[in-house]
């Protein structure tokens, strides 16, 4: 491991951080707020940790980057972004310790929308912009890293996209990568820019747009109000965020696709018509359910609070319009398998992914059938595609290594005295990146109340979900150091 | 499929349950009971029953009998004893319904041990012993299912057992079965015949010492008493059945090879040293946490307990001598992952069973070294033994399935109206053959209040789980019906 070259990478994504720290120092000064000198001190000491990293890095070898050096720059920047992201929080008095302000960061980062603040609207607007534009930025790395990233270095059966992936397909990997990258930003924020359009339309000011469209856009869920989108109580404002949220939980390439003029690059995509189908037939089942229940009269009003929940459960995002925890158990349930499932590979959402899914499902299809016929030689295929039986085996053991990691993080939560719901929910939502869970982390509540222990337990959840596990795993192997 | 084959089979099977039913009418009789009546029409109905499969089948083309046919004699001899089997409850009227009775047989055939009943010791001694018996020729249907016959048809990895099988392997399957059958029931029947001279000197009369070995030998779990084991209060039982559930849920072909001489037989199985290692490391935590607690204040009080409870749970068992619904919670999440850890490959305990866990975690190790070395060709090996591709494949499928099928029971448990904790401990508990689970289906508690549409579903688990699930799901893929 290269751990120099690593630090010239990061001290790059310090300076950076601090940069868009500007934003919300920027609303700061505006307001006038306190938050002012925690921006201005968080920007300096991001650029003290750059020069650092950077006197202590090495580029002279900068070609060398290899395998583990990618990983481990993967990994590191968020733990690098979320630490320096964290100041604000810590200095503004925003989170009492550290922990608080690391866990805050790290939910910003990761997309996951899980929050320890328990009056969100009595902190500055710079404080409350400084959130979202955390899930934004780590929306914009999550893209690359899926689309341009994975698919190359063959993480968790991401190899599949390989050939979806837009932009040239040189010998070398940075150029690649940044013009992947570029083309994908571009859609990334003609999309944003059209969701906070809209959302101004419909009567927000334009920092509750920014705010809302961040969170959306990364299906990551932090809000400025305390009763999340519920606040607004608008349907156009709902059915806005659903679509939006939907869209973002697809995959970015197909937008990319679409916008080229392939009109039809959506349902030609197997995943999408997946992803499409689980979230119709599940806002269904609920909206069914919420009218027979009596919990909403108007159909309308059922469809509009199943869709939007369904949506933002799926996509991992966790934005919250009405407190699920009063629908049936059924319904509870059901959010909590779809966020296991989380929305399509090669977007900003977390979760196995659908395209996981269908391998998943196909592979033990696959494996009856060969029962019946043993001597025959049958593939696994997804539509007409017939899969390597090393992209089976890497996608089994990423869900391996899923429920896995699920079950064992879940066992230390109930060693801290959480119960049995609160420790399963708390685990799935921040693994699968999505933020709200059930019980003591439900809809209208938060992290607050969890033991600082089980802060670090989540945080390492969530980052270990937000990079495909493997990405962090790898740096707990041995060989990985060893040069 | 030929159906007529099948039923000849099930005609013997048939005829076979109604001869060991003579034994519980043995007791009602000594006791002058009124279940006599029960027992005695249950018997003739068996054998009118068998009388109808034997002269609507055909056995002329007995040699043709096939893989498809192998699995519905399979999966259709479960129920049809479990139909059969659940006659005598009806008719006493111990069970209120036929969904009652049949639900109280099949969780006896598959060794479940989960009960409907919320008076045990209001039951005759008929009804009681049959219970138990059910378990006992459940575990003998097992352990000859598990060793003699799936290894050779490829379900679900346990071709990995074929070199231990102990017999002869000769070129028809038909005397092989016999052969390997007959040796197996033989370590069967003597450790029985063990298990209940120890408890008759531990106190108890000839029924209690037969049901409970009954209970034990068959890793099942159906007590006589209320209190189940705890009712005896007695150190002594309480550490002869720890231990004998601890073999029934270990290999039996390794008990045969230790019998016939081979001392080191258990612990040169790699399989059998994980199961003890997870064994007792739970044991130990769990005695800890016990003592600190201080839910026992005496050492020795609380290593009983818990390693009772571990090894009853562990092994699929479900006798109780705690109510560890009073433990912490991590303890009861720890007992939960147990129910999907299960015992050994070849014992007549449920779950996923270690073996096939070994492999999972060496799978998913193997994906991440991959990683490091992506030219590699890497192996996936459990100790020195390289696993071919089809295992892998075969057991990773196994376990999708697994959780698969656990996640769709357990939400239609919640749309039942169950809360999350009992809903996803019944169905845990029923797909892993244990027993008690937790909250309203909690050790000190049944699974009376459990509604009929519950007790179907939760008989299917039974089932699947007994079955290695395969077994049962090729039965409803299409292309096993086609000719």
């Amino acid at each position: 491991m290269k751990l120099r070259l690593v630090a010239r990478v990061l001290a790059l994504l310090s300076a950076m951080i601090s940069i868009f720290m500007f934003w919300p120092l920027f609303w700061a000064f505006l307001d006038g707020t306190p938050d002012v000198k925690a921006f201005s001190v968080s920007i300096a000491i991001g650029f003290l940790i750059a020069a650092f990293l950077y006197i202590w890095g090495r580029q002279d070898s900068f070609q060398d980057i290899g395998i583990r050096e990618a990983f481990a720059v993967v990994t590191l920047s968020w733990v690098t972004a979320s630490i320096i992201g964290g100041l604000p929080y810590l200095l503004n008095g925003t989170a009492a310790t550290f922990t608080d302000a690391f866990f805050e960061a790290m939910s910003g980062f990761t997309t996951t929308g899980a929050s320890i603040l328990t009056n969100i609207e009595a902190e500055p607007r710079g404080i409350l912009f400084w959130r979202d534009l955390t899930h934004w930025l780590g929306g914009m790395g999550i893209i690359v890293l899926s689309l341009a990233i994975l698919p190359f270095i063959g993480v968790g059966g991401m190899e599949l996209y390989k050939a979806e992936v837009p932009g040239p397909i040189p010998e070398k990997m940075t150029p690649r990568i940044q013009q992947t990258a570029l083309l994908l930003w571009g859609v990334y924020i003609f999309l944003s820019a059209l969701q906070s359009i809209l959302l101004l339309f419909g009567g927000m000011n334009l920092f509750d747009a920014l705010t809302h469209t961040f969170g959306t856009m990364a299906t990551a869920g932090f809000s400025p109000k305390n009763a999340s989108v519920a606040h607004y109580g608008s349907a156009y404002i709902d059915w806005v965020i659903t679509i939006f949220m939907f869209l973002a939980g697809s995959n970015f390439a197909l937008h990319y696709h679409f916008l080229q003029g392939k009109w039809d690059a959506w349902w030609k995509d197997g995943e999408f018509r997946v992803y499409f189908s689980i979230t119709t037939c599940c806002t269904f089942i609920i909206t069914i359910l919420l009218l027979r229940k009596g919990i909403y009269s108007n159909i309308f009003e059922a469809l509009r609070y199943a869709a939007f929940q369904v949506v933002s459960i799926i996509t991992t995002t966790g934005f919250v319009t009405a407190d699920y925890e009063l629908w049936p158990i059924f319904t509870q349930f059901l959010l909590l398998i779809l966020m296991f499932i989380g929305g399509c590979a090669g977007s900003t959402s977390g979760g196995i992914k659908n395209l996981r899914i269908m391998v998943l499902v196909r592979h033990a299809y696959t494996e009856l059938y060969r029962l019946l016929h043993p001597k025959a030689i049958i593939h696994t295929k997804i539509g007409d595609r017939t899969l390597s039986k090393e992209i089976v085996g890497s996608i089994t053991a990423f869900f391996l290594l899923y429920i896995g990691l699920f079950t064992l993080a879940t066992l230390l939560m109930t060693g801290l005295g959480l119960d049995l719901v609160s420790a399963i929910s708390s685990v799935a939502a921040t693994l699968g990146n999505i933020g709200p869970g059930l019980a003591i982390v439900g809809p209208t509540k938060n992290y607050a109340l969890i033991p600082d222990i089980g802060k670090w337990i989540l945080s390492f959840c969530m980052l270990l979900g937000r990079l495909e596990l493997y990405t962090v795993l790898i740096l707990c192997v041995p060989a990985t150091w060893r040069r």
